[in-house]
């Protein structure tokens, strides 16, 4: 049993709970009881907003996807040469991973067992592909030092930049500013922490 | 009921049965049944092996974490200049990664909740940490970058290499071989992609 508590939820303001039981708990082992008990209203009034689990994780996943998709929008990402295009990418990345930080990490955490999962992991991986394309056409440009294989480079592009969903914390007692993590990031990747 | 099966186990191979499971189903959701079912052997066997499931994660972390603090009695992380001890010692953390993949894995996943994994944790803090005392005494050489933070290029450094588990497989069909990973690993970290 809940306790009783005035349904005063949105979708929006309902999906944050969840998202934040789904981070805790995993997708998988989350249920609409869990769900049900941290929002404090009953089951029936959780179905008077969504269908059920898999919705909240298709709006959650979507929040994630539509704003890194968003990112290859923007002027910085479609102007000037790839090695500038790809590099501004990156620190969007790290902006839009912190700003939306649980949303991401739920994201990066799906493992393909429904359809809503494999749809997300699926529009992950078209994302990378773009990041991919891009490193490939700087690549090309002779921008980016040839000893390193693309593929590999874009997987470890994104093992640093989604490393941060496992520390990185906006309250201030988390220690690094936004700002001071995305320049850290792109300098790293494109310039190596050697002393030029 | 485990299908009978004649007890053919060390304490050695039994932790390789028990690491796949650690590491497929979380060592939380893992219970004796579940290795006795993947070990073929019932629940008294393993027990005649070892004293229960936590002996076997106490096993299986401790092979990771004597494989990368033996990198550090190395001759390559103890003599010459700090960032080129910190570069052996990223490299050759890369190459033990890969060489005990299933024990790293687990040791980079295990959460808190027993005192073995209280205990792995702190372990692994302690390795972060010299890592981290390295990283500090290249860049008091003026070996590295000054704009970049000493504690986030650490935890960058660790997110890049420990990205690894997720998509690394020794298997040919893995892609990129071990050497091409760790020379790639280091060059991005401390020299960057983009072309001299």
């Amino acid at each position: 049993m809940t306790t009783a508590r005035r349904d005063t939820y949105t979708p929006e303001t309902l999906l944050t709970v969840a998202v934040r039981i789904f981070n805790e708990r995993g997708y998988d082992g989350t249920s609409m009881e869990h769900l049900s008990r941290a929002a404090g209203i009953s089951k029936s009034s959780i179905y008077h907003h969504v269908a059920g689990k898999e919705e909240l994780l298709r709006r959650a996943v979507s929040r994630a996807i539509d704003a890194l998709f968003a990112i290859l929008d923007e002027s910085g990402a479609e102007r000037g040469r790839a090695v500038e295009r790809v590099e501004y990418v990156t620190r969007r990345t790290v902006e839009v991973l912190m700003a939306e930080l649980p949303y991401v990490t739920l994201l990066l955490r799906v493992r393909g067992n429904t359809k809503t999962e494999r749809w997300a992991m699926e529009r992950r991986r078209e994302f990378d592909q773009r990041v991919a394309d891009l490193l490939k056409a700087a690549a090309a440009d002779g921008d980016l030092r040839a000893d390193v294989d693309t593929r590999l480079a874009t997987r470890l592009l994104f093992g640093m930049v989604n490393s941060l969903v496992e520390w990185y914390r906006p309250q201030p007692g988390g220690g690094h500013d936004g700002e001071q993590v995305a320049d850290a990031v792109v300098r790293m990747a494109f310039d190596g922490l050697r002393a030029g």
